[in-house]
């Protein structure tokens, strides 16, 4: 009744009502299809990857499904993408999984946790070892069909204006991560806070908070984090490797013909794809940039603080698994994978960069 | 023209004259393409790929693309595969473009080279840092348009009778490494051959060769390599990241619609995803098994060893780089790519993964 009355609020009724209807429009008109974003306009890398996954299913199938692109606030909040496709009145999501961790703690999985999977390893094991599965049985309560769409790749867990000596130095440090991650830091005496993308320069500023975290250095450069705070820290343990979904109502993605289904799968699988990519090489060039031109002190958390972040992540994670059965059952899917693999990833990918740069 | 005297002795010279005529064929009947492979028939991982790109392709026009596939020697030995889609005998071939270095030593740097990049790197690098366009510039000199369509992610070093204990166990060691990575070891002192993959297992058994390298713990498990060589190295040096390559007939390219050729760049990209996180996720729990049930020793070789890898390594690179100018562009544009983003490899991926671990 809460949607009913927002969308009557906004202005949406028709708009609501029209898209429920598509099912019913014959398959030789073209679909008209809206996506809510949880991105602002054109944001780069990943309100730009929304946009280019809706243009490649445009292509292919000749306009037969056009979807149309809302950045987050155009229709509705970032927040509330979720329950607008849930109910029908958009068509399909483009966001983080884990913004809809209030519904269930397992969300949380599908995007990234603490010191859990990178890229290449959630993408293994979504695809290969069960969880689009598990993923499938989660959305289909909340009438919803989602894909992995695209990656941020490690995101980085901030700035601070003052160096981080020891784990003492997070007591009562006021910083900007959320979720999990923001648990985990809470749980060693720091204040972490929720704060929009926009809002975080003013508060680093007028020193509401001491430190930020944001995405990594592509997107973090571009709002200017390191004019006001220089150190600039890795390893990234709250989101080693981001992965973001496209939702559709489950009626909508059911009344597709095989064929528009197939390339919706291959358009998210091939944004998935190009936008890790894509991350991979903004980052390398902007850390680049970051250090030589702006003399940004890129630093490791000590030892201790790593020890710290790596046990109490691992306690976030189980009380989290502990909220419900299902969580349950997704993080010993999780949890099970990553014990199998773990020694792929150390002897092969992480093996070889050490080698190479050793 | 030996070209033609081949396919004229294979009995094909039919099915050549009816591919190409195909671009005369009109859009709205189904296109019949031929796609000729250097894999086995369903050969899990590669050939298995090369068929579901075909599927994925004929799905998403509703068989208006209707690819068949041809196992290696179903119609032309795998390394002709090249020429016979150069030429417009087959219309598309699936494999591994360093297979092609004869004709320019530039194609090892679209496949992968030794202490070159990891999948994600050189994801990076042909999407977003100048590769793909470079490897246009390769391809349309043979009349080819070529997208990346799998990744194997690292390859391991191989498998070898004897532990590896310093530089010296390298002199006169007998091993299958084809390619550049070949020549490395060749120049510290092995022998190192080329041999087909059916042909490695015999050849251990009989004594002919010392060592062997294939793929990775997932395909190399199957081929019960465990059973006759016990000790496992790593890291993979030689290919940290081999990238597979679906090339089409220029003109036949050039004929698809822009739908067409919509579908066919995201069937390539979603393949690429989907592959590399296959590989991972079998690697993962093959290399479990290998230790586990079979006894494998996995060893790092020694740092004498490493760094003698590494310094070669960069020798054998500078050297194809001299070849010919094309090949000292793409190596440029490889090497400055990788200058910029190792660091972020460093703090991103690997840094994480250390601090998981540790």
């Amino acid at each position: 009744m809460k949607r009913r009355s927002f969308l009557a609020g906004a202005g949406l009724t028709g708009l609501a009502a029209a898209t429920m209807a598509a099912p019913a429009i014959a398959q030789a008109k073209p679909r008209q299809l809206k996506m809510v974003t949880t991105w602002p306009k054109n944001y780069p890398g990943l309100g730009v990857s929304a946009e280019r996954l809706a243009t490649r299913i445009r292509e292919m199938t000749e306009g037969q499904i056009d979807i149309k692109v809302f950045a987050a606030n155009e229709l509705v909040p970032p927040l509330e993408c979720f329950d607008t496709v849930s109910s029908g009145a958009a068509d399909i999501y483009h966001g983080a999984e884990y913004y809809w961790q209030g519904k269930s703690k397992a969300f949380n999985f599908f995007t990234a946790v603490p010191f859990g999977m990178t890229a290449a390893e959630i993408n293994a094991w979504i695809y290969h070892g069960g969880g689009q599965e598990l993923w499938d049985e989660l959305s289909a309560r909340f009438k919803i069909k989602a894909f992995m769409c695209a990656n941020t790749g490690v995101q980085l867990p901030g700035w601070y204006r003052n160096e981080i000596k020891s784990l003492d130095d997070l007591k009562g440090l006021s910083i900007r991560m959320p979720g999990l991650g923001g648990e985990v830091m809470r749980r060693l005496g720091a204040a972490s806070v929720t704060l929009a993308g926009p809002d975080i320069f003013p508060a680093l500023q007028n020193r509401t908070i001491d430190a930020a975290e944001w995405v990594g250095p592509w997107n973090d450069m571009a709002f200017g984090f390191y004019r006001l705070a220089k150190y600039y820290y890795w390893p990234g343990f709250h989101e080693p490797g981001s992965s973001l979904a496209a939702g559709f109502n489950l009626d909508v993605w059911n009344s597709l013909t095989p064929s528009q289904q197939a390339v919706v799968r291959a358009a998210c699988a091939a944004e998935n794809d190009f936008t890790l990519a894509e991350y991979n090489a903004h980052n390398g060039a902007a850390l680049k940039t970051l250090i030589e031109k702006h003399g940004v002190e890129v630093r490791r958390f000590p030892d201790d603080v790593v020890a710290a972040l790596k046990k109490t992540s691992q306690e976030v994670l189980e009380d989290a698994a502990k909220e419900d059965p299902f969580t349950a059952k997704v993080y010993k899917s999780f949890r099970d994978f990553l014990d199998t693999t773990s020694e792929w990833t150390r002897i092969g990918d992480e093996g070889f960069v050490e080698a190479r740069r050793g």
